[in-house]
């Protein structure tokens, strides 16, 4: 708990209530707000200045990577979405229907797309003529519509923004090393800057996407143990090139029907930054992503001196330059200790404080908003100062994070131990498997745990399946219970 | 016309029929294609990749007038939408309706926005209770859906992309500057980084925005003489702040309704771009916007040509570095002279030639597509010469579309020299009108012409009113035929 003011206290702590906790941080720092549409959300300004540096710093990967953006129509005929029979069992529940345009009723219903493989394969259909044409590598940033039954801010909306890679390759082994491609472009992301640890590896037939060949996502660990599927690299096969005629003439001069891959993170994202950074005074925001980097709060009481910590405001502004985002708060209505706890509750990593005798002395006040640490930096190495301390929080925040997965992630052998382990503290339980759908359901059932993937790395060896107890051999999968 | 090969002879002459011309340079070029769905457009990799280096330098321009970027929902209730008597009169008739959602029909029909003031206002009547609240100066870069009767590529299209900004003030003049000030952020965006001079002012009642109490817009001159409404800027008064009840105390503390604005630019200018810079041969891309600036198309004959020039081209990459946006273009399957017509067809500002001779003399040949004149470049030269190249063709290509809008631009003093001139040539047409709504609809009804806006700048002279004779005094209003 932070000592200043009755600001904060009105946050309820992450341990009493985790998911009033969460609602809370998101309207309090104004990161969203409830819409008057059924479970649909608003991302105010300081929540999607977050989104949009999230989004330059993917599509910088994917752009690194060879893809490209485009952008396909929001509405899908029905009979497009029929094609592929499991992708619309899967998804016509949760589609939102235009039945009307203008004054006239349609003669056929348009989803809102919940995903675009169907708009985007019949135009790659029209495209892809020759092996000189692949790979298409497109991706797309765009809002999608599930009518989902329960939602809830940034993790469960019915509408939200996300991206989508669509792929198409001329071979199967080309399509899996996309596949895999983009789990890592994901992984890294997700480690690399928003200092999130994730394990990796394939779903199982049950939680895969409707209409993939395979499955593959990275998980993340949240802050009351729960998982959150972070993003998903879809094997999709050649399930959509068939049943919308995507063909190619190969180079041995046969026509061959194509390969391709899907993929997609949303701002769900957002809510794994909160769950997994947060504590008890708020967001704490990950330096690569922070929509303010550093909030300089100037500290004055007479007008007089006002006018100097304003002038060093200003060189100390200067000095830093545009390669950090920092912001100013110069509002006269509130107390800098109203201040402080305001920028904490909005996550702020560094807050930089500028009073008279700071000005008399030549130096700022910086005090991390991960660890609270607070020391006083000379003039002269405040740019340096700033950008060491930067990286050092963007660093420490992913291993405490690495710290906690690991606390709460437990090799467990026997159901009984499953059970009792699970009901004792939520998080990853490592447990052998035997690969029936059959003995997956039950564990849900009982437990509320799923599979949240079976692991590409790690040591194979001799166990038992946690249900039915039949002797396996290979990797332990992950469960957990999922948001 | 160019003179290599069957390629650019398939793309229709401007002169031989402009609206085909138009299209085909969008298919064949691959900026978008037509989508299975009414009206509805596919925005491919290379159009995209202009609309999002507009996005980028429009956005910068926001940023730097101090907005921000917000998302709302894409779906309003019909409730939200009907408060507003006009607006919902004014766009009722072109919306899509949702009307069930997953299985269940819904109890109230949702719109898909046709644009944004009914849901943002019900946020800002939530969000705003102070004077110290305002200014509110919110963007959105969203898709927005209209269901258009007749439609085109770009220019008119069920679903496009667009930002529309929502800003909130204080006061009536306050709201009047950000009106205006988006105008002229507009209006050097278009000019400065489009290259396309436009001319400015309100609109006529008829003409407005259905909600707005003023609306100002800039016109651009498209390569036939048609005008096309470039982007708008909305003064909307107090009509949706009394509808939303958008309300605040102010500093004398009384309750009052809020002043608003409403403005946005769309996809749409990716039909300006195609339209006053195009030729025969295809596109030509303004260098700020362009997807690619420069294009090498490396020549050889021999394998171990091609290596040396291989190299060279590595060099001279590395010395341009990235702050160009260059490509190589070293596909095997066609001749130089068919790449040529492709990346002229495409609209690359500058080509680079690298054959055998030019890597013995250490140079390398540039092609301005805009004219055409061809230089031999020493390698020391060509980061230097490319720059200034690039410049030099912005700022060419917006002198001569300003020179064309001049000779396009005509006064006139009667209702036979209007008509006559209109027939002639299309263009604008300064002519004076006495403001009666009346004179106006029967200018449109007998000649097709508009009033695309009443200019804010120029000389006030007598005149008299081009359709009743009746005397005025004040500036000549802008007539057009428009997209």
């Amino acid at each position: 708990m932070s000592e200043q003011g009755s600001f904060v206290e009105e946050l309820t702590d992450k341990s009493d209530d985790y998911s009033r906790w969460y609602t809370e941080v998101i309207l309090k720092a104004e990161l969203a707000d409830y819409a008057p549409v059924r479970g649909c959300m608003v991302i105010r300004p300081y929540g999607y200045a977050l989104w949009e540096n999230m989004q330059r710093l993917l599509d910088a990967r994917f752009k690194a990577t060879g893809h490209v953006n485009a952008y396909f129509p929001l509405l899908i005929p029905e009979s497009f979405l029929a094609k592929e029979a499991e992708h619309v069992a899967g998804f016509a529940p949760e589609v939102a229907w235009v039945t009307q345009g203008g004054s006239e009723p349609l003669e056929e219903r348009l989803a809102i797309r919940p995903t675009s493989e169907a708009i985007i394969g019949q135009m790659y259909s029209k495209w892809i003529h020759s092996w000189r044409d692949l790979p298409v590598l497109i991706n797309q940033w765009c809002n999608v519509l599930r009518w989902e039954k329960v939602t809830r801010l940034f993790l469960r909306t019915t509408e939200f923004l996300w991206q989508e890679g669509h792929t198409v390759h001329r071979t199967e082994e080309e399509a899996q090393q996309e596949t895999m491609t983009i789990l890592q472009v994901y992984r890294s992301f997700v480690e690399e800057d928003l200092a999130i640890p994730v394990v990796y590896g394939q779903k199982t037939e049950a939680e895969k996407f409707k209409g993939a060949e395979r499955t593959y996502s990275i998980e993340a660990m949240m802050g009351d143990g729960k998982a959150l599927q972070a993003g998903t690299s879809h094997m999709l096969g050649q399930h959509f090139a068939r049943v919308f005629d995507i063909t190619f003439q190969d180079m041995d001069g046969e026509r061959k029907y194509a390969w391709q891959t899907s993929w997609g993170v949303s701002t769900r994202l957002i809510g794994a930054i909160i769950m997994v950074h947060g504590d008890d005074s708020g967001l704490i925001m990950p330096p690569k992503v922070a929509p303010i980097q550093v909030i300089v709060v100037p500290i004055w009481r007479k007008e007089q001196e006002k006018e100097q910590v304003a002038e060093f405001v200003e060189k100390v502004k200067a000095r830093i330059g545009t390669a950090v985002r920092l912001q100013v708060d110069w509002d006269d209505e509130h107390t800098p200790g109203w201040k402080f706890n305001e920028w904490e509750l909005r996550g702020v990593p560094i807050r930089m404080e500028i009073g008279p005798r700071d000005v008399k002395n030549g130096q700022v006040v910086l005090v991390r908003r991960d660890t609270r640490a607070k020391e006083t930096v000379p003039f002269d190495d405040v740019e340096s100062r700033v950008q060491e301390l930067l990286d050092q929080i963007q660093h420490d925040m992913l291993e405490r994070a690495r710290d906690f997965m690991r606390q709460r992630t437990r090799r467990v052998d026997s159901f009984e131990e499953f059970k009792s382990v699970l009901e004792r503290e939520k998080g990853f339980l490592l447990a052998h498997w035997c690969g029936d759908p059959d003995c997956e359901a039950r564990v849900k059932e009982e437990t509320g745990a799923t599979i949240r993937c079976i692991p590409l790395e790690g040591d194979e060896e001799e166990g038992s399946c946690i249900w039915c107890g039949k002797p396996t051999r290979g990797r332990r999968v992950v469960f957990g219970r999922a948001y």
